[in-house]
């Protein structure tokens, strides 16, 4: 078995006037999901958000207006994946992130019960993968839930990108739908 | 077509010391229907999850341990609704709901994009209903969203009590499953 290093590459340039980003993921890809996501609804191709992060509010009070103002509160860890809905009568679960390594994502960089989740999904006969863009190259891939989950128990520290290569599938850009994941989900789903 | 009164009876009285709920809805009910989910997930049954509720953050600020202590931030309304996940291989989908009125359930409790929410999921082929809690009697009925669909679009303002006991369904308490709610929608969606 060949284990693959998590670690970033030195030949790797790092960015570090990237914007705070509370969800942890580049925004612009998150985005461009839900810009997609938007497009499928209003053409009436599939009913899937972005759920709300989710976050534990320790001190509010009410306005004037009658509603009410948070003064504390903190980000929590999510337990399941951050989209999901409905395509072509199918539940349809999945997690999105960015990795700026070349050649490999480390699954450092999905909590573990984001992954049990979508193994779960997969096993109650939904359809669950992950979409990784690959920042530097510019490339998103879909990846589906079972094939995540081989390696995982197999004890790999990452995916390489051969596997994302070999047996998953390269998601085209599409104006409308700038992450147009759907037309894979048909290739790798419905076919 | 008869219509339905919308407001409360002044017979009925009203509980002024209720604790202040930042979701909307009485907690009881909803702590319920968590743990009826957290047992259903338990044993394998179905992985149904309540959604976050929807937080725009204004502020916030570096902790000294390197998390993020939100300062300042406002509840948003939901587009969608508050449950959703996968049983039996399908797509699942409701919002649950409390009334203190003992004979009907006002519409003026639901969103219009909740209702619509649920009237697409209906369309795209998923199990899509609204769960309400009669709270003075405390029963909890499950109402499919083509029922909903058909009252709502014939300018009902409320639906009334006899809707629930025709055309809906009677959702046995349990001592694992507070509200147990997939055993009615064996009946209702998979008999």
């Amino acid at each position: 078995m060949i284990k693959y290093p998590t670690g970033q590459k030195s030949s790797e340039k790092k960015n570090s006037k990237e914007p705070v980003n509370f969800a942890g993921r580049g925004m612009n890809f998150e985005d461009e999901i839900n810009r997609s996501n938007d497009y499928y609804r209003e053409i009436n191709k599939a009913i899937i958000y972005k759920k709300p992060t989710p976050i534990k509010v320790v001190g509010a009070h009410k306005t004037s207006t009658g509603s009410y103002q948070i003064d504390e509160a903190y980000f929590m860890q999510p337990s399941t994946t951050d989209y999901n809905g409905i395509y072509k009568g199918k539940y349809i679960d999945f997690e999105a992130k960015e990795t700026r390594n070349v050649n490999l994502f480390p699954f450092a960089n999905i909590h573990d019960n984001q992954l049990e989740h979508l193994f779960k999904v997969d096993e109650h006969g939904g359809i669950a993968f992950v979409l990784v863009r690959f920042t530097l190259k510019n490339t998103v891939y879909l990846l589906d839930a079972k094939v995540i989950k081989r390696l995982f128990e197999a004890k790999y520290r990452s995916i390489p990108l051969e596997i994302f290569q070999q047996e998953g599938h390269l998601v085209p850009p599409n104006y409308l739908a700038p992450v147009d994941y759907l037309k894979v989900v048909d290739q790798a789903y419905f076919d």
